[in-house]
């Protein structure tokens, strides 16, 4: 499986890299030691909307969040609600606790419930204590709507393929582009829902790493912005004959990182992320959830623990804005990776979402990188002199 | 069907009414007009728990939160977490759009995955253009755990049970104790997760009612406080050989009101409500889930409008005290009701919640009622005399 | 000094210890080790309200949170506002940064501005690098409103004043009632505004304490409850000819532990401390700003540092519940304490807050204390049999 | 008094136009009926920081956030804290109430308490009721830190410069850059703390102004986007020799519209304008306080009522998009405008803030517009043929 699908480019074969930091091996969420994807896409029939028989364009993708298991080492983690017109279940123990003791599914918005439910099973089957010692558990799952493409009454997910995403998370590439949870998702009116990316990023001497993975259904056609170019505005003519849909949208954006945080620290992470949505052109619009969920891979939080107390590392505050800046990097790369790959995708009832031209976007955005270098105007290079 | 399970006596038929407010016809969330509400309650079987099996002891509950249906006519609505270990799923999208637009389930935290997805169903048959004209639906779930007396893993409330509880909520007097998703709940470790009280209250010169209705899981039996007298400790050594479970725990609390409110109204409510959990004796422990979820039935807002506008008549802040005041008092008379209604329930393993024991309860709260009046302090109604 | 104005009594000499937890040395903020009071107290004048020239009835009280010097060496620390009717200046750092790292001044509301100046100027003066190597500081200053009773609009406090109370801070016993900036405070329309308490809790093996102290001028009369006791209701026709104030109210709940907590455990604590607004009849008024602000002395965060790292011991919030409970009881007592310490106070124009009669009150906390001691119930200690 | 200092174009005069909607007739937040502004500069002395002395580099803006006098008429309001480095008096009462009842003012950070206590004299003048029957007032100031060129610790703003810049309110023309509060403020390093821009916008067809104003003081040089191109980066190397000051930060913005908005409502604003940040290059710095706070003119809420509840039109939700739009558009230009009207300005002890070379950046800009239009790839306008 490579890295993106059906052999389409990433950003950075457009002659993109946002911002200054280096990424890691795989400029995935997957450098972060520890994490592991898996997607199962869902992809039946044609034609006309029949609900609950298809055609379907959804699937189910699973992210662990760290080494080994969870809900027995749990990561601090925290979230920010840009617009919460969207569901992320578990999202209040999240933030009570500080902590995430279960893996992250991403699905379609009328699947939540079943995803959940299945996620449950999984989990019961792997700690026969829930329900008896260990208590209960609350799972998350994260959702966007895919239903402008696949038939979402149907709610096609099953438990079976929530146990396939679960049980095949692996680290190393990550697809993109209309895979797993992003099937039948747009970014900006053109195909795409998965999208990710890393960085590496230096802090009090200590080189670690952090990145993004989005399920990415948002965005205004006309207002996509790629590393601050206005393509959507510049090949606008060129789709407008492609109807877009309403007033939908969403993006679930996960953040990982070795950095050793906190919840309130990742909590403002969490929120530096939401900026990258902005540099991309969008403005949240009033129906689009659009959340952000972070956490830290370097503390684990055992669920027994014969001390009561436990000492960690954490890295102070004041260290850490080379990690905001680089956050905000890996997001907007993932968005602009998730439109990258995605290839053509017709739904229902000849509802389409055409993939992003390429070729075109690299020459325009080739034209824009050299347009200050070539003949550069003579006072660029010339101190500034004080009057 | 009677208001209170068994013949059992409700707070009031011990002699307390909590404050200073009159009651409404029920003494119940459906004296507000137009709220409904239906439990459907599971009881099978009996001994030792084989995960998936049983003994069953649960069940659901449904609630309309105004007349009509709440997805095409929201209602203004508004939470507040008092301690986040617990899940009421949609409560983003309450936040964001200050609305609920879904009736409110409740149920065992390990069914909410299931019975959301059963919610979706039923709402998508009611609404065909759900996944199509009118994006999709996130419904309302809330949730304690009954993993002490039921066989929480083998989640054993179906979508038919869901739809049972959806059709058939009504008017009238409600069910408490060990109904519906109460049914293997516990309150101060005794018996009983269902109770609702309502108050009528004057502002501006017009009157209101607020109701409310608690899904109450929580409390250690030696802090029990019953209007202020300590019922708890007074009886704990009658209980003592009574083991009582661990660290769980949970209370979600619904207010329903017809004074119009805002969101942010309602959301100072929801933190005035979580008060009268600090009157009974609770103090929001690490692993207890509390939320409150508001809402008033006093403007709706549709789904769909040719305007774009709306006007609403809204309740000055400055007159909203008495309701403040009244709301505190129907949740601390809901949490009572809840416990004065349970009756023994033994669960899987042997696990046991007692009834409280009404008629010793009844007298004890009567000694201190009269304790007082009888031959007074001399300086009792004497006037004060300023130095 | 001694730790109650007057001779007059504390809670505990009517008799009633709050909870089940023993207090520390001086059931007071300073039982905290580090933790350190002063109270300037300003009286002057009588007769008619002349805005700018008094009566004056108000006051400032300083609070060290930690042992040295707060803005070298930081605490971890977390508020809760349970109703926003009121100010605190320095919350927004106080959360993103989850920091103290200033004494924390309380007040008059309209003296908040010449106080906060003050604090600023006494800084400024101690940490000369402020305005060049350190950038700046925002101080923590908390008000109440004493405009029935205080030439408030005159804002008597002066910048001597609140150096007076920074300098003077000390541990040890801490006078309560009419002192400091409860000088014109009322609580539940008695005089007193000041009141601390403290408990000893074993988490995790080690014994810690909490402490907390109010600037309390909320309730009303009627309403108030004492250790459960209605004593509001029982006493109110004695003062029935006692004109109560408006719409007025406040309570300001500062709590300092040594346990070892973040930001987020402190900000759980904050939540629970203002359920024991509830416990003593408090419904968080409309105009009622009621603030809490809790840290923790246990680890120090320096202001610079070599290592951009620190490591921290934490206790797990698997053990918090002891402390979740004493820290309610703290405030409930710290409330009450104010309460009881408070004397007969005359402000301008002939307002007048009254002195709770202590007397009159211990007699009828008395007589329910032994309600149910003598003769009691023949079932109350016979054992639960199960049905 | 023009509407750019010194005869400096604002961004618009550079051929930038930010987003697509037409501006107000000043393009600044004065375009909403009834927004007024004022500015007190304060200039004095040279050379070495002799804290207390001086040099003088700083001032206070005063805004009017509606006609009349908001507080007998107040206007519905909301914040969104982006960073919580930074300090916003009155916070709390806004989010509590959802009102703001006092003018703003903004002001360098250590003159917060200062410039509070002078706006409290000067509302208490104009309400002889505030600390009588009209209980009292929490002003809004508003900070960011001019420590770097202004003698901070001297907080040379006076009360008559507050009541100054109080009484010369006005609409029209709004001057930018080194003016009032933003007199010792940079952007991205450049010189200029005061910018704003608005926008006329159709809602549900009825045309609505939105306007912003920003005390901007935040940015890292390097990293600055105007319009998308990344300008920082492009003339780097031209100020490569002017030191920048170390913890960067903070950020003010103010947001006015007429569009009718609840306090929820206006939180959701709030958190967009927040994207506008990220679009010029911002991560919200850990020493970067970022609060937005905005307010609607179009309900009045009366201090006093005789009828106990008002009735409100408000615009739907769904109606709103393009507002979110425009308003990230007007924070995004009210930025940048403050850069390009910024003049040199050398503070205390040599430190130095350049002016943006705004000839060169327009010529930066106007390459990057015609990177495109002129010779268009040729399939730039060809339609999209699905395959």
């Amino acid at each position: 499986m490579t890295a993106s699908a059906a052999g389409r480019p990433r950003l950075r074969d457009l002659g993109v890299a946002v911002g200054r930091f280096p990424v890691g091996e795989h400029n995935a969420i997957t450098d972060v030691d520890g994490v592991r994807v898996n997607h199962v896409t869902l992809v039946e029939g044609s034609g006309k909307l029949v609900p609950g028989m298809g055609p379907v364009r959804t699937g189910v993708t699973a992210v662990m969040p760290a080494h080994g298991d969870p809900f027995l080492n749990r990561v601090y983690a925290a979230s920010y609600v840009l617009n919460g017109a969207g569901e992320v279940t578990g999202l209040n123990q999240i933030e009570e606790w500080g902590l995430c003791e279960t893996p992250i599914l991403l699905c379609s918005t009328l699947c939540v419930g079943r995803v959940a439910d299945a996620t449950v099973a999984w989990l019961s089957q792997r700690h026969p204590k829930i329900g008896q010692e260990y208590d209960v558990v609350i799972p998350v799952v994260a959702e966007c709507d895919d239903s402008y493409l696949n038939d979402a009454v149907g709610r096609h997910v099953t438990p079976a393929d929530v146990a396939e995403a679960l049980d095949g998370v692996r680290s190393g590439p990550v697809e993109e582009g209309c895979v797993g949870a992003g099937t039948g998702m747009q970014t900006f009116h053109f195909a795409g829902g998965i999208g990710t990316s890393s960085r590496k990023v230096e802090l009090a001497g200590v080189v670690y790493t952090v990145g993004s993975l989005v399920l990415s259904n948002f965005g205004n056609r006309n207002l996509l912005r790629m590393d601050g170019v206005p393509i959507g505005r510049l090949i606008a003519e060129r789709f407008a004959h492609v109807p877009m849909r309403g007033p939908a949208g969403s993006i679930i954006v996960l953040v990982a990182t070795d950095v050793p945080m906190t919840h309130r620290q990742l909590s403002r992470l969490s929120r530096r992320a939401a900026l990258a949505i902005g540099r991309t052109g969008g403005y949240a619009a009033h129906n689009s959830g659009e959340i952000i969920l972070s956490w830290s891979t370097a503390n684990r939080i055992p669920r027994l623990s014969d001390h009561g107390r436990h000492t960690v590392e954490l890295i102070l505050d004041t260290e850490i804005d080379p990690l905001y800046e680089a956050t905000v990097d890996t997001v907007e790369e993932a968005i602009l990776n998730a439109l990258c790959a995605g290839e053509d995708m017709v739904g229902h009832s000849g509802h389409r979402a055409p993939a992003l031209p390429v070729e075109l976007v690299a020459e325009l955005l080739q034209r824009h990188r050299i347009a200050h270098v070539v003949d550069p105007p003579p006072s660029m290079n010339k101190p500034f002199q004080p009057r």
